[in-house]
């Protein structure tokens, strides 16, 4: 499998060991190497803002010391959230690679697909930005997230 | 003029005082008092996911120790872009009071209106929810910032 993606798998598994949120975990790439990860703490900070990828991007910035990201790629182990796709935008990174579709968030109990209704979204202008890549290594690690009992949902 | 708007508006002046980025403030109220507030710190903290309404969610959920704002309502001198809507539907926040639209954020240089329609986004379907207010003098807020020579732009 793609090694980003393995990257993006391993953020996420350790934030669920640890009841941050759900299994979403990000890095973000530029000229071959990790410049940024992240994964979900909503839970953990009680902060609604704190996905994956928007921390995943936030580190790369922080490490870049600039909010521009131009040139750099993300790798989420889920289908970019509204909030997401348009910190993706401000930040200026070009491609996203995501494992598990919206309707699979959906499938483990998160609002993505209601979101993406309430404001219309379509990604197909964006679709030369947007691939699919190792479904099947990201949908063992939501199985693995539906499985536990007794966690926090937002 | 709404005296919530009159707050978001200061903290947008407070923001573009200091030099931390556009002419964005937002500020979450719930049982009529303000429990968060922020404003835009893209340039100021290198951070493209530092929106004004993002910082008010956050502060508002940090100081109510929870990421679920159900109940509250935001106000903000800019119509929401498609990251901060996102934001608003995960907080669960439920109305949103703004003054300028996101043809003016392009007005003004920022591209909210190229990523409304690169996400083919509507808000249509959310219009019960989304009231303008105070126009005039969120207007000339973002004039006020206009006019600013040999700022950052993001």
């Amino acid at each position: 499998m793609n090694e980003f993606m393995r990257a993006a798998i391993e953020e996420a598994e350790q934030g669920i060991a640890q009841g941050h949120g759900g299994p979403f975990g990000a890095v973000v790439v530029k000229d071959g190497k990790i410049i940024g990860r992240g994964h979900n703490r909503v839970v953990a900070n009680n902060d609604p803002t704190c996905h994956g990828e928007i921390s995943a991007i936030r580190d790369a910035c922080s490490k870049l010391n600039s909010f521009d990201l131009s040139g750099a790629d993300i790798y989420t182990t889920g289908e970019p959230c509204p909030m997401c796709l348009g910190a993706i935008l401000w930040a200026n990174v070009n491609k996203i690679y995501f494992g598990c579709t919206i309707a699979e968030n959906d499938m483990i109990g998160f609002r993505d697909d209601v979101f993406y209704k309430q404001l219309s979204i379509s990604t197909e202008k964006m679709k030369d930005r947007i691939v699919q890549i190792d479904h099947n290594e990201c949908l063992a690690l939501f199985k693995k997230y539906a499985a536990i009992k007794n966690k926090t949902m937002y």
